[in-house]
């Protein structure tokens, strides 16, 4: 047993009572303790009591730092190979996201880098973005494939998240994304490769996921429902196709047009619709009702030095369950730091910190279906937690550009950072 | 003596040959070395030649990182005691920096707090301020007094300033702001304060100074010049007393409201005028044309979720020395790292990476006249230099979020990150 103490708070984010209904709460209780046993949290109350209770646990001092859960970082591409910061020059002169895409560069280029890598590559290349994420507090991150297309090269990116989870201590929920743009054996065909996703790909890749994980749930399954990319016919195709083989299934949506994905996220059941920058006010109404999440990503505006964000004070006042995630990505956000994305959510989003703060943690959970087990400084759940260099929560946001994390606690085994 | 060597590049950043002409140039040295002797740099080269030339060196593995000069600061209010995280609350919600101030929070709130702690105490809240700029690279940091306003307290910063500079290794120029507010106990008269200053404050600032660091040059001295601080006559007469008494001078000029003063700076000879937000073209031609460096803080418009940045390639088109700095404060942009300065100076000063990176060394050492002891990875001067978990500088400002310096190197003293 654990005992944390001399804390300044403990700030539980105790989530709704119910699903689909808007954000968890910051809890905060002073100088509060936390017991841990193993990988579960088993109470939270003041010091004193925790430690008559239980005289045997060992005792972690807290520094008078904070106590938060871990944050859920739900989507990001972590696996890939190679960069692309001359890309990044050429965006700054003007050229688009889509424009680049055009002409061969954007995604066409990483796919490129990741098909040609070897598995033992790909680890090495991806291993210091889990460790970066993993200092900086995220204790479970969702990761995508899609930067292979190929059946071969999606593996290989699976196994990599596969590998990366079993090495720890970040704990990795992986999503296929071969439906993240069209490789260039169907160029032009676009209706051709979404043929190959639903009745060749998905079978495959399940046999290969029970072949060498079956222990594990099915990984969700992902469509970049965009203009240029996957219209909202191909999507619904891919998507149902998908579900009736049982994948659970996560939707980008509304990144640069509206074509109505998020109000198909919700259709079909989806846990999460991801980007909705471009989403109106019916889309955001349909989300508010719904059970799926709403997941944020300010990093890609912020990264791309674009204007427009979510609406998340529309969602949050629909009562969606609004999440935030970095997008982490080789194109237009490379960032593994949930801590800025929360900075940017203040200012950018007008969340407030503790809104902020719930969006990167319960709300984040319930991003990844995950929200009974993480997310929140609650009996019963992991023991996945984090304590501050700093005693009040606001500082995440209200300071911006270092790492304000001090340990990382995840399934209970204890991280200092630095 | 130490040879840098098994680097991507070594970036130079060779200042342009006449001061108050454009930027430094970026010159990489593929797998270049840097010779070191003591506390200076001997020469820049081929590894295989250099140690030929000194076989008695011993070696640093740079790990296949870039090498680059040290980031130079030049505008901080490292010094303070205390936080404003409610206010960061309020602003969120609509309220400006001036309205925040004018209802006694802003700078007096920060003010409260530095003359209520004792110096250790202040010492113990700065420290780790300066601990975190070292780590994120700044190798030389401008830090300025101004939030105590009574001689006392001012001096206590000022104290804190040379302990922490004597203390190392971040190596502190500080400068004295006792112009930054008119304090509580000249309500209503700035005359009265401003009186205070030239015949008062500044020559016993003087005397202090001289008692206390005699073998060191005076300090700057800076003044805000800003509506409902001081005004362009009131900011005339305290530099030109400070220049009297042989202060060399800075400005906080254009933050808000374009009242004329970067143009004041260049007539007084100031080395740098800082903020320049809402700067007119006709102060962008004269800083152009001029030796005062044109010193931007982004920090502080995407600290207050401002959507107005410096006209940065217009004084770069005029000319001007554009320098780069954290404007670090409890207020506006409470942030250490200039990694991040650069990165939201790509995307919202318009800036290369490579501008951003002169704009974050040489061009920074020129806005506190240093410029021919640090800022370049020139024989000669100070060896204070960076090595990248990296190996491309764009890097920098393409990812954003964490720190991507794996050592610092402060007057030939090899410091490892992490």
């Amino acid at each position: 047993m654990l005992l944390i103490h001399n804390t300044s708070f403990v700030y539980q984010l105790t989530p709704s009572a119910q699903r689909g209904s808007a954000l968890g709460t910051l809890n905060p209780i002073p100088h509060g303790a936390v017991l841990l046993d193993g990988e579960r949290i088993i109470s939270v109350g003041a010091p004193a009591e925790l430690l008559l209770q239980h005289p045997e646990a060992n005792l972690l001092d807290a520094g008078g730092g904070a106590v938060l859960p871990g944050f859920v970082d739900p989507h990001t591409h972590l696996v890939w190979a190679g960069d692309r910061a001359d890309e990044f020059e050429m965006r700054l002169q003007g050229k688009t996201y889509m424009e680049i895409m055009a002409a061969g560069g954007g995604i066409a280029a990483t796919l490129k880098a990741t098909r040609a890598a070897s598995l033992e590559q790909l680890l090495e290349e991806t291993r210091p973005r889990a460790q970066a994420a993993f200092r900086h507090g995220t204790t479970t991150l969702e990761a995508k494939t899609g930067y292979g297309l190929d059946l071969e090269t999606e593996c290989k990116q699976m196994e990599v998240l596969l590998r990366l989870d079993e090495e720890g201590p970040l704990q990795i929920i992986p999503t296929y994304m071969g439906a993240h743009a069209v490789p260039p054996e169907f160029n032009g065909d676009t209706a051709g490769y979404v043929r190959f996703l639903t009745s060749q790909a998905l079978p495959e890749l399940k046999s290969w996921w029970q072949g060498r994980a079956p222990e594990r749930p099915l990984p969700f399954v992902d469509v970049f429902c965009e203009q240029g990319v996957f219209d909202l016919g191909q999507t619904r195709e891919i998507l149902t196709a998908a579900r009736d083989l049982g994948f659970p299934l996560k939707l980008h949506a509304d990144e640069f047009a509206n074509l109505g994905g998020a109000s198909l996220a919700v259709e079909l059941g989806a846990v999460s619709a991801d980007h909705l920058v471009k989403t109106s006010a019916e889309d955001i109404r349909r989300l508010g009702s719904s059970q799926t999440a709403a997941v944020s990503l300010p990093g890609t505006p912020f990264g791309l030095a674009q204007k427009e964000y979510t609406p998340a004070r529309g969602i949050i006042s629909a009562g969606g369950i609004l999440a935030l995630a970095t997008d982490l990505n080789p194109g237009t956000s490379w960032n593994e730091s949930m801590q800025f994305i929360q900075a940017l959510a203040c200012r950018y989003l007008k969340l407030t910190p503790a809104e902020a703060l719930a969006a990167a943690t319960i709300n984040a959970a319930a991003a990844l279906g995950l929200d009974d087990q993480i997310g929140s400084i609650t009996p019963g759940k992991q023991a996945d937690l984090l304590i501050l260099r700093i005693p009040d929560y606001r500082m995440l946001s209200y300071r911006y550009g270092t790492n304000l994390v001090s340990t990382v606690i995840k399934k209970g085994v204890v991280y200092p950072v630095d």
